[in-house]
Formats: C-alpha cells, structure tokens, sequence
C-alpha cells in the first residue's frame, strides 16, 4: 500500500549545543512522515535563525545552513506533499514575532475548528499569511489575555478542536502538546542532558537519545533550563490514537503511542493467518510495508517466507517515465518479482491496506506474468471506508475501493483468487494497548468529534 | 561611484491579460533598482498567485513562473542587497489574506515610525513575520474600521511617516501612492488600455507602453475596471523628491519626476565646466555613471571626449577573487584603461559622486600605470555628508568619506592632481524642476523630517 | 557487505525505435554495477549521436538527452566509481571515427595486457586520450588490416588478455563478446523484433524483453538487420566465471551465467546452516545482500527469521555528515536495530561476505547496544584473501581482513560471538554449474591466467 | 552589429605557480573571442590535469577546479557557439597522450586541408575522437618520425594549410606559433619572470603583465625553463593579417597585430567623416561596437556626439522571451533609446560593419518611434561580400545582404534616410600597418590561399 501520505513530521530539542544539527538528523528519520518540504528554526534565546524548503531534508539542508542555525533550542517539521501551487508559504515551523518575543510552531495533526477561529480573527483586524492550522495558533497565543508565556499557550490551545500534536519554541522555552483524544503521537526522549521531543522514537535511535515516554493525551510539557513541567490542563475526552500509525504511517523500527511498531505488525499477521488461512506454497509481503505482518504471517501458517519481489534502490524523483514504451512503468520499476520463485507457485501475499486497489491490480499483474500460479491476498486490516479529518491525507470516500464495492468486485478487479481482510476485532485484539484507545473512524466511520460540516482541509482557503 | 545602492523598484499592472509577463518586463527594466530579489504577485478577481526568489530577475522567474501566475492585475518588486541572513521571508510584495480578501503590497522608501507602529499593534496581539515596513502597512489596513477598501487604505497611510512609494493589490483593485512628501518616483503609463504604475519610464518603454504623468506627491490612484480614481486626502508637506535619483540612481533613459536623467546629468555636466573647469587634454567619464555628465563637461569645456576605461560585459557573480595574484583584482576586472589613449595626456575624469573613495583610489591608480601624466576629477554634485533615513542604503556617516574630510584629503586620499565638486547651487539650477522641490539632506543635512531618534531599518529587529 | 563495488554494467540494443530510451532503462536497472557515471551512444545507421556524465543514471540523463539520441541502434555503460580527478574523458562507452566509420564500445572487464599494446601503438605514432582500455580495443579495430569490419573485430579481439565483456556498435552492426575465460557476464534477449544484450537479465525484465540465452565464453555475435551470426573464432580456454557475481554482486532478481541469483543465494544459506549451525533465538541478515542466504538458513534451520535492522530509504549522497556527533553515524543511518527484536535474544546474522570487517563491527556494536544478548556470524561465503585481477575493485591485500589474520582474530575484531565461514567445496556445490566452470582466485588465490606482472589499472598511467 | 562570432581565443604560461589560475584570468579577459565554451589543462612537469566544460569562463571554472589545475604551466581556450548537438567532444584544449608524453593544442584559425590529413590517417589506421582542427595537429605530431619535440612539431605544422595561431603544451615545453600568412593574433608578454602568451593584449592587461611584442606571421616560439627560443622554418608567404579584427573583434582596449584597436577605430570614424559626411544634429554609436568609430567621426564633424541608446547591462542568457507580447523583445531589451535625446533631430549612426542588416532594421525603427526625424547610416569599413575560410564564422553569401544587393538596397530594406560605407582604400589607409600586411577577402574576394574546394569545417564531418 504505497498511495497514502501521513502528513507531517516533528521535532523538538532543548539544551544541546547542536541542537539544529540534531534536529536536521530527527527530521532525516521522520522523513517518511513527510517528503515534500521541511524546515528548522534555531534559537539561542535571544535571535532567531530559521531556514526552509521544499524537498528531502538531505536537499534542503547543506552544511552551511545548518552552521547558520545556530542555538541551543530548536524544532523542526517535515511535511508531506499538497496540490496548491504556492506552497512555500505553507512550509513549517510557522515563525512569527509577537510581544511575548519570537515563536515557532510545528504541527502534527489537522484542527476541525481552524477556519471558524480565522474568520473572527480576520473579522478584527488580524491578517493571515498562510492557510496552515500553525498560524492560528500563533495568532491565538498572541491574543491571549494571560501575562504569562505558558498561561497563554493553555488558553490558545484550549480553543482549538481536532487533532494535533505540537512543538512550539519560544525564545527560551520549548513546549510539546497533543491534544485530548491523541489522535497523533509525540514522544519525550534525552539526550546527554538535554530534552528532545519527536514524533516517533526512531528519531530518538538515530541521535542516540535515550527514549523516556509518550505525551500522553491532553498533556502539555513545558521545558525549560531549570526541568521539565508537565501539565494536563484540559477536560478528558476519549482517547482516540490512530491505529493507522501501527498499520502503516509509522516505522518500523519505532515506537508509537509506547509500543512496537515492529512487533505489533508481526501480530496482525499472525492474527491474520488464524482469521484467514490460505493453502498456498509460499507467503510473500509487498514491500516494505508488508514484510512484517508477513513474516507474523508465516510463522503462524507454516507457510515458506520468500522475498517474491525485489524493491530498486535507485528509484529517484527524476526518473523519465517511458509511458508509451512499457505499460505501468512507475510501479514496475519499483519492485521486480522473481521468476524462479514464483514460476508455478501458489503465492499469498500480505497487504497491510488497500485504499485505491490500482497499484494492487498492476503488482498482481506482473506477478502473475512472473510465473505464479494461483494469488492471494491477506490484508493486515479491515477494509477502508470512511476519509479521515485528523490528519491523514486520504483519497476522498469516492476513491477509497472498499467505500463503494463490496470484497468480492476488489477481487475481481485486482485479479485474485482470493481475497481476505482481518476483522475489525481482530485487528483491536493484536493491539497492545485495550481496543477502546484507538480512533478506528476510517473503518468504522465512528468519528470521535462531531462535526456539523465536514471540510476538508484543502477546502478552506483560495490562498495559494 | 559604484558603492551605493538603491532600496526597491515596484510595478504593477491592471486590466492586461498578460499582467505577470509585463510585471516581470517591467521589473527587468527596474533590476538596477534593487538586484537581491525579486517577487511577482498576480490576481484573476479571485485567485491569488505569487512568485518570489532571491537573485536577479531573469533567475528568480522561468516560463513555468510566469505562466502559472494568470490573472489581469500583478505588482511586482525588486530588492537591494541586505546583510540579514534569512533574507527569503523579506522578498516583496508581502502578501497576506484578511478579512477584506487578499492584498499584497511592493513598497519602496522607508517608513521612519514602522517601528512604533509595530510595536503598538505587538501589545494589542498582532503577530509579525517579517521585518518589512510593508507588512506595517498591511497590519493598518486590516485593522482599520472603514467598511469600504479605498477609505480603509486612506485611513492606514494616513498613520505613515517617512518616504513610499507603493503598489498595492487588493482582490480587484491596483492602488499606487506617493507620501506627500514625493521621496521617491512613481509613474502611470498605458497599454492596450491597461494601466501601468512604475518606479521609473524605462519600464514602460521596454512594453511599450505610453508614459502618462508622474504620480504626485500625497496623491493616491485607485485603478479599477471603471477608472482611474485620483484623490490627495493627505494635509500638504513640503516636497522633498530624492535628488539623488537624478545624480545617480536613476536609469538615464528614464524619466523620472517628470524630467529626462539623461538630460539632466548633461546639464550637470556642463554647469560643472562652468563651475570647475580643467586645462586638461582630454575628459572621460567612469563608465557607466558619469558618461552623461562627461559628455556635457566636454561640450561647455571643449576638450575631447574619449572613454578611457573600457567596460568589461562578462562579469559574473561567481567571479573567482584571484586576491593575492592581481592586487585590487575586482575593481580592476570591472574597466580596463586604454594605454594608447591615456599614455602622456592630462585628463579630467568625471564622476557622479565619491561616497567612500575606494573605488575611486584605485582607479586612479590604474590610470596612472596606463601612463596618463595628470589626473583631474570633477564631481557632478556637492560632497555626500549625510545619511539617508528615506530609503538609500548609504553607508553610516563614518564611512562617508566627505562626512569626516576637507576637499584636498579626499584629493590626496585618491591621489589626484587636482579634485572639484559642483556646488549645492549649481545642482540645483541644473535641474527642470524648482530648487525647493528636491530633498538635499545628505548634502547639506537638512531634513524634512523631525525624527526624535534616528534609526536605521537594520536596527530595528532581531528577527533576521 | 557494503564496501565492494564492481566495475561496469554494460547494456545494446539493435532494430528498435526507441534504442537509446530502453539502453536508458536498461542502464537503470544496472545502476548497482556502477553509480559514478554513465552514457549511451546511439546510431540511426548514419549520424552517431552520445550522451554522457558524471552521476546516477537518472541524473545523467533527462528527456531532451534521451529524445536526442535517435536511431534503431544504442550501447551504453555505466561505471564505478574511481579516484582519479579527470574522470569525465573516461566516460564509456567510448567513440571514435575512423576509416570503418563510427565505433562505440562498452567494456566490462579489465585487460591485462593493455598496457603493453598501448605501449606498441604510441610507439608507431598512436595518440591516446583517455586510460580505459575500451580505446585500446578500438584502436587495435582501427589497425586491423582486414577489409570487413567483422575479421577485424575478430583480430583484434584475438590480440586481447583478460577479462572483457563487450558491447560494440558500428555504424549499422550491433556486437557482444565475451572473453573466452568468461569471466564477466553477458546475456541476449529480444522485444518486438529487436535484440537486446545486457550485463544481467533484470535489464531484460524493466524492459519486458524475453531472455534468450547467455552470450558463451569466448562467443562472438553479430547483430544486424538480417540475423544475430554467433562465432567462436579462439581458442578454448578453462571456463572461470566470476562467482562473486552469485555471492554478492549481482542483483537478486537476475539470471546470470544461465542461473537464478536468488535460488543460489538461498542454496548457499541452507549449505551454511548445514556446516555452521548456531544455537540461536533468530536469525537475521544484513540488509540487503544476506537477505536470501538468511531466508535459506532460517528454512534450513527452523530458526525463526527476523528482520533485525530496518534499511533507512533516505540515504542520499549529500548527506551532513555529523561526524563529531554521533559517532559512526554514515554506518548507523543505513540500518537501524528493532529493539523490541532484538532485546535479550541470541541472534545469528547472515552476511555474504566480509572485505575490511569495519562495517561489520559497528554493526554488531549497534546490535549490542540494542539488547542482544549473543551474536554469531555466518558468512556465505569462504574467506576473501586475494586481490581480483578481472575486473572487480577489490581493496588491496593489505585491507582484506582475511588475508592477514586468522577467523579467530575476526571474530574478536568484529565482536562476535561466534564467526564461521561457508567452505570452498560447500560454495562450489551450492551452485548450480560445475565447480570448475568458475574462478575462484579471491577465495583460494589460484589465478586462470598467469601473469608476469601484476599490475591494477590505476597503475598504469598519470593521464588525469 | 552583433550578428557575427570570433572563433577562438588562446591564452599560455610557462614558469608561474599560479599558472592556471593566470589562465582563467587571461581567458576572462578573452571572452568575447569565444562564449561557448571553455577549457584549460595544467602541467607541473608530470602530471598534467585539465578541465574543460560549456558556457562562459567564469561558470566553468570554480576555486576547486582552478585549485585542481596544480603545475607551472598551463594553456587555455575559449571558443565561439557553433550549432552541432554533441559539443562537449569539441571543447580545447585537445588533450592526448602519445610517445611523446602529454601534449594539450590549443587551436585559433580554420585549417584548411584539416578534411586531407584526417582521411589520409584514418586510411593508416589512426582513431579520431573529435571534429577538431588540433586533434589533426596532435596527430601529425604523433607520427613525426623527428625524434626531438621541436623538430617533430615543426613537421608536423610544415603539413598544414590554412590558419592558425596555436598554443602547445608539452611537458615541460611551451610553444606559441602563427602561420605564415599570420591571418589570427597572438602576443607575448612577461609577468614576474613568467612568459605569456595571448591573443589580446588586454588578457596581458588584466593579470598586470608586460606587453613584449606580436609573434610574428611564421613565426614558433618554444618556451623551455631556459629561454624564449624563436624560429621561422616555413617559407614566406603574403602577409594576411584579419583586418576584420580591427573593424570588430578585438576588443577595444587591446592591443592586436603590434596596434592600438581603439585608435585604429577613431581612424576609421575620422575618415569615414571626410569621406562621407552627414548634415545632422547629433552623431550616435550603436553601443558598443560602434563607440569609438563614432567619437573620431564626432570629433572630425563636429557634430555633437550623443549616446542615443542605453545598454542593458542585465541581459542574461536565461531570459524569457515574450514574443508575442512585445515585437522584436530580443533586440529591443539590449538598448533603450533616449526619447528626450531623439526627439526631432537628424540623427547619424555610426556601424562598425553590416552583416544581414536585420538587426539595424529594429534599431532603426525603434529610433524612429522615439522621435527621429531623420536617420542617417555611416559604416567604417565596405560592404561584406564574401564569406571568410580562416576562421571567422560568417554568415553564408546568401545571407551576406551586400553580396547579394546594392546599397539603396539595403539602406530601404533597413529604413535609413541614407546610408554610406567607407571605401576599401579609406579603410587601409586608417591602419597602422600597410595595406598589402592584411586579408580583405570578405571585402574584395581576394583570397589568400588558393581553394580547389571551398569547404567549411561544419561541412567536414558527420560526427556528433
């Protein structure tokens, strides 16, 4: 399943030297979180330095750019990618000068109130520079009544609905919230003294930080140079974390929402081979983002594991596309099936989801011009049928295959023989935490926060 | 005189299908007005698009750019060069949403109370991005209770000190404004029926269009589809247009405050003769600055006018500093003297000012070892003395070099036989329009503005 | 095993219109035989056209390059990468006119005598532009008394020692040869009519080009309009297939030498859980060389399989390196450890093969520091202890590991556990060809050609 | 006039640390010789290194490549844009390596018999990897059976027809030579003990070197650790010197064939005026070709000298163009007329030659809608007649407007209310040399050398 886009990446560093370069290494880790542009800003209490662009961290950032951010505190943001044209605006950290000093804001999440909260704003007087959720924000925390920098967060934040995880600098203080239901994760690590915030402990692994624990839903944490102070000023509300981040957004080697990615796909899996057994001669994922409920999969099954197609390293963004020359060139290139594997075999593959089924269709295609003799397929999860407004980038409801077909027509259209996805209790069931803590909205389409209208999030603004 | 630099050149363009392509035209003609950046911000009636980069204007702005910013209204900006470091978010036109719709602004001059201004609407909860006096100006005209646009923009310029120019766009509406003082040029122009507003008429010859009238100090032009609306809501103030365009700044095709540059410089150089004359064999002028004035000196003295250095067309920014082989290797690389010409000849060099005399010194000096006997220079404006606070990046008051020295130190410091500059007096006869017209301060000091503090624009933030 | 690079991916293609576009694709699917720079010559039978640089195959060459380069007829070549400073004028495949008309030759491979014959042509008056051995062959063509172009191509050839696998275009004739060791693969396939001849058969895959066959050592063909002609014009010699191929270079999808890479690499897993058991809790490779050799050893064993280390996609060229920071940081970016995995478990990791063992060790440190409890190595392969004369980069003797300390000395260097190595004889019977078909010389030092002097090709000249 | 290229500029350094660097700085100066591409290759005695790369002088070289070209001798190139697709090949200095040693050729001029040589080597087995006149020459080099380096080249160029003036370099060895006709310039000077040699002197000027003298027509100067030794082993032949590098090419500030360029120009100016005479207010160049022409014929009329068109200085390669938008942009961008300047008056333009006239049409038509009334045309030298075979890339005939039209013709076609030429006689007697030292061929169809075939060198080959 390579059609989604989770749609951001944070990070957060308070009291380390290096903190912009540390920085520039968490957003290289989270960069799967977002591909499109990325952005630091640096602050050594008094100036702040900030730089950003559109691209991969690795071409966004040079040495001198990460010489120039200078500081002790930093944070930084990866985003994925838009459709409006003028998207450099929109690129995080948002940074802005008010009385309370310099701010930044980088933003994991999507606000349901976002457009409201604007209109008033701009009803008296307030102008906007960019269409993103970070700006408001700011404009709420430099509207705030309260003297006191952190008095003034918990108001502006208590305005806010919808789903967000934040990192918030100011000139000597950095602040990591998420919101009531958690929808999205954020985690606190150290290292060497100082304080790191991260959107996934991966980020942690690569800096060699140690991991401490997830915010928790609701909480705010104040860091500062003298400790670290939490706070969870608002009303509970149900949790609601995401369990698409174990599905698929997250990676593997992480720790989301305080368990294993790694461990908990392999669970699915298996879970998977117990709901929905397939007589087959060999188990095979769709790489990457398969491999481990596939691994689950075929431990369970006693079904041989092989590595039935061949991921290219090289795959870059310039590449020309031969459209003409060879059918479905962009996704054959990207993964090779291996004919003296599959020649004759009966093949089950695992899928973690399908949302569209195109990319499906063409993979099945070409395995079975490889060779394979019969094709099935295990989904990791229940079918997708409802569109998110927390934060993840779905294809509308009209586009989701499963929102408009039942099992059998997805069958037939991506060219299997059979055709399995994991219940919904299932899935819940191969969860460490209790099923009650998740958000399961896109499959079930119980939305934990009403909404009178529901808007996209690209509806809002002409901006751009 | 090659050490200074001008602040900003704008444009704007209503009711033309082609409105960006002729905004960039026009700021390619504009492109000695300011060579850091460049910006373009075009409107359909609904759809805002902008385009921004640092660099030249043929760097910043491919096909692509120009096409993908569609609409019949745009206004454009080019910047000089600043020391800050994170220059990007400082490219004009600032561009904003509120709750009037969208407005962008190029402004060029120097507002001497942006700083007040700004803090002032900082403690009522306004947040700040930029460290542009253009993003003040949006701020008022947000704020401003006047339901109607025209009376909301009246009402925000009327809160401004210190010298603009400035286009302004707003959804459906092209505005250009000069501060009742008149600092700094601004004209109207035609084409196909489109009206055009520019820093200088060399950007309307390069479209083609026709040049109308100077704006007039204190004067605002609304172009909508109906009209041109001319209103002057301001009190009156004494006229103070920058009379170092004419010396210097100024394209001499342009025609700027209503007269010719070309024909003024010739004036200046010929009252020059009157003034200072040289027994000399031969005048030359520093290319490309003094050749107007040196033709006019040559005329009224009758002595040969020949171009002693010639101008090198291939330099590039990325120009290798061979520093230790060739001893002042960037002014040199710039002219090369002519042996054959200069070799045993007395010569009068005219210049159109000395800020610090570096360059000068140097050139001198060349001119000597291409074998010229005698070297006379004659200056075709009085010594710089002053700063500048309406919008010329002059140096600080220490660096100017007439600010701390007699006449014969600067002839010595130089090194020339002889060194004359035109009198206050004689500047001012020179030009078409009346003497009081003009600001003279950073000759004789005497603002037309009372300014409690004096503050650069690069002291203002910290912000970078 | 990640500190080996082979020398040359070699890719033609005669009687389809889009030549040049599949030598494109075939050349990306060759990219792991050498990133540093690439080209592509193509001919429609009378204009010879090239494109070459320094770079990615995807860099390398864009639309406009690829559309300019038409004709029925195209070589190309992509390379590894070297020290020397002048690399571009070494850029294959290398062109020539002469009095045949146009000449293009790629080479895979490294002549042993090449030295020698330029020596003897610059002798007689030849003059040489680069160091490759490509424009020796072309110049032994160029001399070569015989009338037809094809008996020259033959004696010229017959002059050659060595290892060579070529692709040669002249003006309307397509050739492949290998030497007649066979050291260096080469196979033949078709699409629509045309034939197609590529290093391995992943390049026939991208393109959805059938495999024929691979080219037999000491095989000639001729491609032209009217049939593929195969010759065997020398002398048999002792066939020595690289078997380094099957071990590491060779992509896991393809056919080389007539046999599947990815079942011989699972052969070799299940051989070296045979000779090499380990008491462990998991086995694990190292992506994503030892992946299959691991999927081999795990079937073989009953030991789970499990992916320990989580490839990181993001690693561009371009990266900061942080060296002060984190220490071995361009290591631990490629591969993060899976905590969760690994914690407390005795872990045996598959790798294919072991060069300088620095990667290695921090590998096992990073795995150590990740909470295993014991670590085992098991190589598919023997120790590798001599330099390779025919074409592969192997470092010097000095940097071999094990050609200067005995198994026991590695495994401390390493920190190992444990450190077994797969045996000659159980390598030889992993495989699916006769064990005498292949050179073995890295392995056990027997060299098939005797050599007075042994000389690396960065040896030989100071050009550049 | 702007329509026609230069072919080549040449530039060498025997005996200075900074060699290349001196180069790049001499190359600089020589631009206008050649703005397609540039190389330069380097010798410390052993090791030779080169870098070569299209576009201008300053984009190709950076401080690591100029660092890289280590050694005391260096040669370099720059040549003029020519149409064929694959001309990174054809970029000089030619580089090779042959019995010999190192030998780099760099090559101003147009062999003549070039097509002879290569097909006669071609049929003895020789290889040819470029279209270049100096692969030809390095090849006769190679092959001379003189066993010492002096004579060996002095064979060598004893084979040529046609051309050129060279720079060698040899290992240890730098050589400067000119065909006995002398068509092309080539000068030598001193710096710091170091010998230079150039084809300008303002490329002496820049890096502060001392003017020695002109090489002379046959003349080989070999420049050793040693001495300057000079030799002139061909017979004599009729002196030919390109007047045309008077007339436009060389620039002003140099010194060319022992003359002073600028002063020849006013010569011509002032000779043009007695001959043709023009009853009008202001006398006015085309920038810049046309400045120095028009000075001596100002100062020889009287009539007041004006700069009637502004150049643009930003003209950029990369330049949009708005063709549709704006008639004739290309031209029009480059110089701004002087409305205030024009506006009613007679105005005389002076030409430093015609080519099409197309370009002199747009000037004068844009003249015209800035307000001339009338527009006279004085040219400094006769019509162009016949295409050049030594090096200077002209039109065809057909395109030549005064071979095919008489005067009226043109002046009608170009919109002049006359148009006047100076005569063949006028021009010879305005230069320093005597007439019979120059080649007048493109004026007169005198040519120097006999021609059996008249064949241009893009003509010769079919590669690339």
């Amino acid at each position: 399943m390579t059609e989604l886009r989770e749609n951001c990446g944070i990070f957060g560093v308070y009291g380390h030297k290096d903190a912009a370069r540390l920085t520039y290494l968490g957003l290289y880790a989270l960069q799967h979180r977002g591909e499109e542009s990325a952005g630091i800003v640096a602050c050594n209490g008094k100036k702040v330095r900030h730089h950003t662009g559109m691209g991969l961290v690795g071409d966004v950032f040079d040495e001198k750019a990460i010489r120039s951010l200078s500081g002790h505190t930093a944070c930084g943001h990866v985003r994925y990618s838009t459709t409006g044209s003028s998207e450099e605006k929109n690129i995080q950290p948002f940074l802005a000068t008010l009385r309370r000093g310099h701010i930044a804001v980088a933003h994991n999440g999507n606000l349901t109130n976002a457009l409201k909260l604007r209109r008033e704003m701009e009803r008296k007087g307030s102008i906007f520079q960019t269409t993103m959720d970070s700006e408001v924000i700011v404009h709420l925390i430099a509207k705030s009544g309260e003297k006191d920098n952190r008095h003034g967060i918990v108001e502006a934040l208590s305005q806010l609905e919808g789903s967000y995880s934040l990192v918030l600098m100011l000139d000597d203080l950095l602040v990591g919230a998420r919101d009531p239901h958690g929808f999205r994760p954020l985690c606190l690590g150290q290292l060497d003294g100082a304080h790191v915030l991260a959107s996934e402990s991966c980020a942690l692994d690569l800096i060699q930080a140690n991991y401490d624990r997830e915010i928790e839903p609701g909480e705010i944490v104040f860091i500062d140079k003298n400790r670290v102070e939490s706070t969870k000023p608002f009303p509970g509300r149900k949790h609601a974390m995401c369990i698409f981040e174990y599905i698929y957004f997250a990676r593997p080697d992480s720790n989301v929402f305080g368990n294993s990615v790694y461990l908990t796909r392999k669970r699915l899996g298996r879970q998977l081979a117990r709901e929905c057994p397939a007589d087959c001669d060999l188990v095979m994922p769709i790489p990457d983002s398969g491999n481990y409920a596939a691994i689950g999969f075929a431990e369970e099954s006693g079904i041989p594991y092989e590595i039935g197609m061949i991921r290219n390293h090289y795959i870059g963004r310039t590449f020309i596309q031969p459209s003409q020359l060879v059918r479905d060139f962009k996704v054959r290139v990207k993964l090779n099936p291996i004919k003296d594997v599959l020649r004759g075999k009966r093949v089950v593959i695992i899928e973690d989801s399908i949302v569209r089924g195109t990319t499906s269709r063409i993979r099945v295609k070409t395995l079975r011009e490889a060779g394979a003799r019969e094709i099935h397929m295990r989904v990791s999860c229940p079918p997708l049928r409802h569109p998110c407004f927390y934060g993840i980038d779905f294809p509308t409801k009209k586009e989701l295959i499963a929102s408009n077909h039942p099992v059998e027509w997805i069958r037939d259209f991506i060219g299997l023989d059979s055709l399995e996805y994991l219940s919904l209790e299932g899935m819940l069931e191969s969860m460490a935490l209790p099923g009650n803590e998740f958000c399961t909205a896109c499959f079930d389409g119980k939305y934990p926060i009403k909404h009178s209208k529901r808007l996209s999030k690209n509806m809002l603004f002409n901006l751009s």
